[in-house]
């Protein structure tokens, strides 16, 4: 059995939406066991309007809400009883094995490193969606968010957690890593930039196939795009404007007269096709790496269905065993006597 | 008569759609006198194929060409009798009133800052692209790639320069201006964004409107994005790639069997319109802002068309008097008392 701890109560249609995908994420996974963190009462209502195995869903009580308003290290250390510090503290008490919540990231992020803790070797913690593309079978995009100013060596983890996170959750045995930049020759970018090319290309136990540009996200030949958590996390928002805006101009055109609105019900099942190719939410949410067990933030406007392949996702990190693939993988990096991630901590160190 | 000197010999398809560009861009503007810079011989044959006003042409034999890969500064010391090199010697001269080249963006920033120079009280020159969005207005963005590391000071000069633009070439009044951060708040962004932000507030002359994300340059409410030049670069190639990949898609899913190609068929106009909407080469190509004459680089891949929208571009820079609106609103902001640019430039001098 899986144990899934569910934040019920964050995101924008929560509860209503976290429950329904909880229960269709039951049904697809008979491994699965739920435990539903939020108010009691709002959730046996909610639950109330399915049938369901009950043997497999537990209810933890959390009245308390964090808003995606509050400042998340206040939030997390005074709301001790809010639905996702609740289920931080089920994962650390080993009452389960993951956590999925559509929460404030910040709460979710500041929950994560306080209560779990980081894995031994990994200097900061990443956020990592997985971005549609052209493939289909989508680019790993770390960090995207949780680490405004990074040192190069940073990124080198960003790499390797990335790397074990492809094969543990996705099956890609020696993913293409490349490095995002404003260029793909080797002098490209910042000084931290550059040495951070420099050392990934030294870095053992990973596919680095070397800088790639921004169009690569989405239309490359890598499967993980390493970042930045500032320039990731405004790579991510860019495509999803474009996303959005190219969707809104297709849905404009086709209603803009009764002839087109009528020739858009002969093509509907194409263009629901594209559609769910660029969906993000097939693509579950974004794993937050680095942490000593598997968590997994949904996008906080998540419906139903993304919201129960987050929680598929979250079984799939406990199934694969994510984080002693990651422990392994920087074990392996650091016992490698080229390790360039140990040599840039020794050097940064002696600057100090 | 607008003199445009134009890089004849630039980009992947030259110089066969510059040509042919050209040709389309005299046909629409009786004000056009075009000076081709490039291999004579060359130039006859090609304009030999088509029926054009002789009296507005003019070529001025330039038999070096300068490859993308070559290093900028050494270029254009070097091969001065690029097309490149001189279309900017013209320009220098008075013999034309602007610059379009679709050459190697490095070569065209360099020979554009030695041979030009800078309007005065401007700190760094920028690449600003328009982006197609929703609104089929499209946005400024700006920095794009032109400056990596960028002070407070630099981003304060792009939103100047680019509200001038906005209103000498595109007669958008009041422009709206954001700063690109990884959030709207305002202790979003690393230590220089956050004071870029705090001196954008005090900045006489512009409409800033605050931090906006990577989602509002195709889908915001502002005109002007203001950015550092690396994270430009980022947001302008993810939006690229996006872009390519759900066109890539959507191609994919009407051509998979013979009744969804019979389908499109029946959609053609819709998917075109669509197409439209979206494609950069309605959009012009970036301007090369802080010079003392207007310069657009046309984006290396330029078909007749997109080249032809650049050319005319260049004609509305001189039209709309595009260097006298960013002399005129840099001396407006300078001579406010509140003047951000000056204090924040006064105080880097003292820290030196």
């Amino acid at each position: 059995m899986i144990k899934v701890a569910i934040d019920a109560m964050g995101g924008d249609f929560a509860p209503k939406e976290q429950i329904k995908g909880t229960i269709e994420a039951l049904k697809n996974d008979k491994e699965l066991f739920a435990v539903l963190c939020g108010d009691e009462e709002l959730l046996k209502k909610e639950l109330a309007a399915y049938t369901y195995d009950t043997s497999r869903v537990e209810i933890v009580h959390a009245p308390e809400v964090i808003g995606n308003d509050e400042i998340p290290t206040k939030a997390v250390r005074t709301k001790k009883d809010s639905s996702t510090v609740t289920a931080f503290r089920l994962l650390k008490e080993g009452k389960a094995d993951a956590v999925v919540s559509s929460g404030a990231t910040g709460a979710v992020l500041t929950a994560g490193v306080l209560t779990l803790g980081r894995i031994k070797g990994v200097s900061r913690p990443a956020l990592c969606p997985r971005i549609p593309d052209f493939s289909g079978r989508g680019t790993l995009l770390c960090d995207c968010g949780a680490n405004l100013e990074c040192k190069s060596v940073n990124l080198v983890h960003f790499a390797l957690m990335a790397s074990a996170y492809a094969e543990a959750v996705y099956g890609w045995k020696n993913a293409k890593v490349g490095l995002l930049n404003n260029g793909t020759e080797d002098h490209k970018g910042d000084e931290m930039h550059r040495e951070a090319n420099e050392l990934l290309k030294r870095t053992a136990g990973i596919n680095y196939v070397g800088n790639v540009e921004g169009r690569d996200i989405m239309f490359g030949d890598v499967d993980v795009v390493v970042s930045d958590g500032y320039t990731g996390n405004i790579a991510l928002k860019s495509i999803e404007g474009c996303g959005k805006a190219i969707s809104g101009i297709l849905k404009r055109e086709f209603k803009k007269n009764l002839f087109a609105k009528i020739r858009a019900l002969t093509v509907m099942d194409v263009i629901k096709s594209v559609k769910k190719s660029a969906d993000y939410e097939t693509m579950g949410g974004a794993v937050f790496l680095g942490l000593t067990k598997p968590v997994i933030k949904a996008h906080g406007n998540s419906k139903a269905f993304g919201f129960s392949v987050c929680i598929a996702q979250a079984a799939g990190a406990v199934r694969g065993g994510l984080t002693e693939k990651i422990s392994a993988l920087l074990e392996k990096n650091a016992e490698n006597g080229e390790s360039a991630a140990e040599e840039a901590g020794a050097a940064e160190e002696s600057k100090a």
